[in-house]
């Protein structure tokens, strides 16, 4: 008897060994190496594949960044608006200081003058990530703890500048005292 | 009649020379190829002058950068905190994303892990700036306009760490509705 498969399954699978070898090809060979064919080769598809599906290797490090966030900085909804900012902060600093992550996040900042289509992918990344996070302050301001005209945008990135502006300058992840104290700050701003 | 200099200024100039000459010189080669011998060449000033005076690439960086900060952002003393917060924002913006040294920070950010003195001097030109920057916050707290246990570091980081990620990350300086965001959200926070 053969076990029937969905052809979503394969896909599925695909994708994911195509986005963590995406990862892994840049941590082991940088961004001027990085080439679609190298990434095929190293999670083991074919190189059409990986053409057909994503075209260029910035299109391909966006989804590669969008689906790790996704997965390990969930958008957390704890009822307390001090507490959800803490959460996101936590994991968002764990996850811009991983091995896979931090080489990227450098790398691109040096690159992104001299590559409009990985600026464009930066902007998209935050774009998107700075939307599914202002949830955290719709709810807040959906229980009343937030004035309505509060600038949801503007809070998210009052916590996670100046964490990342940290890590970047010092090469050291921010501690919990100085993402507490973070986080403190924004919430006396916005909930006076 | 001969014009008597005092060394004093001799010494000056050539300091201003070679500090200037440090950020073209890394603007036109890159760091990989910054030396300072091309560093001396471009300041029209005798090698073994540099290396006696700042002996690595790193501290020449480093005291280029410090040099460029006082002269072109100032420490505001307006004796209002807001308008301080948001000078300071202004100039620390024109300033990050000038071309002399927009391309100097992006290149820090990528080579910092792999270069230990490199990230000594980012960490010491930010230690000495947020020292300096938070000359502001301790005058708002001597006129009581702040209490007296605001953290000065944790005010300075707040309001340029959100500009410094969103210039780093899109490529584009934020503009003046911008800046005034971040400064009200944090001047709202201290304030209470």
């Amino acid at each position: 008897m053969t076990v029937k498969r969905r052809p979503g399954g394969r896909s599925a699978r695909v994708r994911a060994a195509v986005l963590t070898a995406t990862l892994g090809e840049l941590g082991a060979v940088g961004y001027a190496q990085l080439s679609l064919e190298g990434i095929a080769r190293r999670a083991g598809v074919n190189r059409t594949t990986v053409y057909r599906r994503w075209g260029t290797r910035e299109a391909l490090l966006l989804d590669a960044m969008l689906t790790r966030a996704d997965e390990v900085v969930p958008v957390p909804d704890t009822g307390s608006l001090r507490e959800d900012l803490v959460q996101l902060a936590r994991a968002a600093v764990a996850n811009a200081s991983s091995p896979e992550v931090e080489p990227l996040v450098r790398t691109v900042i040096a690159e992104l003058p001299h590559n409009p289509a990985l600026r464009d992918a930066s902007l998209r990344f935050w774009g998107e990530r700075m939307s599914l996070d202002g949830a955290i302050v719709e709810r807040a301001i959906a229980r009343g703890d937030v004035p309505a005209d509060t600038h949801s945008r503007s809070v998210i990135e009052a916590v996670l500048g100046p964490l990342h502006m940290r890590l970047l300058v010092s090469g050291t992840p921010p501690d919990e005292a100085a993402i507490e104290r973070v986080v403190d700050l924004v919430v006396a701003a916005v909930t006076r």
